[in-house]
């Protein structure tokens, strides 16, 4: 059975560079392109923070596709705002500015209805207020969680604390070697599992995902795009589609999960054609089956060897 | 209907050393890896130079496994020798120690039956040694060329000149980048096949590979170890299976293609289990079997969406 997906997170106004272009003060934040990717699959459930700066016509962007904005709270002052410039390989973006404006006093508060939601995105933030999301949920289903470097850095224990109580964990693969401090991701991954989760999922970027549970690993590659115009909210995105589509799916098996993560790669590889989530504003349904089909064909080989 | 494959490149004693242990004076060298791999396919002919102090052992292990040794040169003075180190996250060995020895003075010179070789593999060597061995083939029906950075380098346009008469290209993602100045693997990937190979094959270490021809992409994650123990030989032991699979199909469709690559995996998988040779040298065809069913489970997934 079909069920709504909570989202907790940022919302922004980004500035991006790359070798490609530069757009500016566009809509941005974890859980902007996390929205617009699971929104294609099932309702979406918003939990962030605006400044009274922030544009009427995103709001209602996210209205029209079934994103409910209850959970909203719009605080005296500017919006989160972020810019950043990625180098020549497009692999990690240089911050050149970031202001945290009201997000810097955000505690998410759930509407009442929310404390039921069974499927949960703990986009990263500080993993204390990832906390204070759990402590209101009363029955989840799925809890997943993403984070970065400086929680790792700076607040391992409450991000420790997140991890045992989540069901899924979203990390790239230098998070997850700097949590786990190992190089290998396979056993940086199982060493996650050991603190309860029963799926990490590692975000590799160009080289794709890995989807590692206690019994097996499913490897996925990356859409094998020649360009790649701005590789901003593609973890994000990839996260809604999977999330989205297991919400989508209600009671997910093994397999849904593979599944799954296909449909993630399949959106975050439309999210890198174009700035920031222009791409993905526009992304159809059928756009994305089509490109699960590009997926199977990608990594089909016959099974008699 | 299965041929013969006609390895050029090195025989050596390594001295090896990562995190998990040592072994000094061990047999190694690419045209070791490559042939040890690809004669669990088909007959190896191995064209190489070796020092007097070269063991007997090895060589009565070579023939053995039907690896031809006609072609091999044995040379007044020491074998060729290498030392390497590999850090923490077993990314790029440091050479430590490098005696050219014999190998400085090697010009390969193929003997008769060898002319007629139609499946060639010239190992990473001097493009100049390369372009040495085509000159003495009549008319192969694939030829498959591995090269590294300081050829890429010094010797760009010999290197160039190689890959303009080959069929298949390896190189590593590092190697590759630097050849075609881009990031990006598939645009990398398709400026060299505008120089006129068929395929390139694109060895990402722990990522996989790709296999990039002018029409589809192929990608094919690593297997998943937890621990690698020694990932010396992993690309020519790749390369191997790889060539050896093809040679033994005789005249390769593109799914013969895909095939081989995953059998390439399978075996690369394998050589990084032990030090050396070692695994190698032990495997059995039922084994790398086995292991490709596992890279079937490993890239699963429903059609269906």
């Amino acid at each position: 059975m079909q069920s709504p997906v909570l989202v907790v997170g940022s919302l922004g106004l980004d500035s991006l560079r790359t070798p490609l272009g530069e757009v500016e003060a566009t809509l941005g934040g974890t859980a902007a392109y996390f929205s617009l990717a699971a929104s294609l699959y099932t309702d979406v459930w918003l939990v962030a923070a605006i400044g009274t700066d922030f544009p009427t016509s995103y709001r209602n962007e996210f209205e029209q596709r079934t994103i409910d904005l209850a959970g909203l709270q719009v605080l005296e002052g500017e919006t989160f705002r972020w810019s950043g410039e990625y180098g020549y390989d497009l692999n990690v973006a240089e911050t050149l500015d970031l202001q945290l404006n009201v997000f810097a006093d955000f505690h998410p508060l759930l509407p009442a209805a929310y404390r039921r939601a069974r499927f949960v995105f703990l986009a990263n933030i500080q993993p204390s207020l990832q906390l204070e999301v759990l402590e209101q949920i009363e029955r989840p289903a799925l809890v997943a969680v993403d984070s970065r470097d400086i929680w790792i850095q700076m607040n391992r224990q409450e991000l420790t604390d997140v991890i045992r109580r989540a069901d899924i964990v979203f990390l790239n693969d230098a998070e997850i070697r700097e949590y786990a401090q190992t190089p290998n991701l396979v056993a940086a991954g199982r060493s996650l599992l050991a603190l309860g989760p029963r799926t990490v999922v590692v975000k590799k970027g160009e080289h794709g995902a890995l989807l590692i549970d206690r019994d097996a690993v499913f490897a996925i590659p990356a859409y094998p795009h020649e360009v790649v115009v701005d590789p901003t909210g593609a973890g994000d995105s990839f996260a809604g589609g999977v999330m989205g589509y297991l919400a989508s799916v209600g009671d997910p098996t093994i397999r849904a999960f593979r599944r799954a993560v296909v449909h993630g790669s399949a959106i975050a590889s439309f999210t890198v054609e174009s700035f920031g989530v222009d791409r993905l504003r526009q992304l159809s349904m059928a756009d994305v089956l089509q490109r699960y089909r590009s997926f199977r064909y990608l990594t089909a080989f016959d099974e008699e060897s």
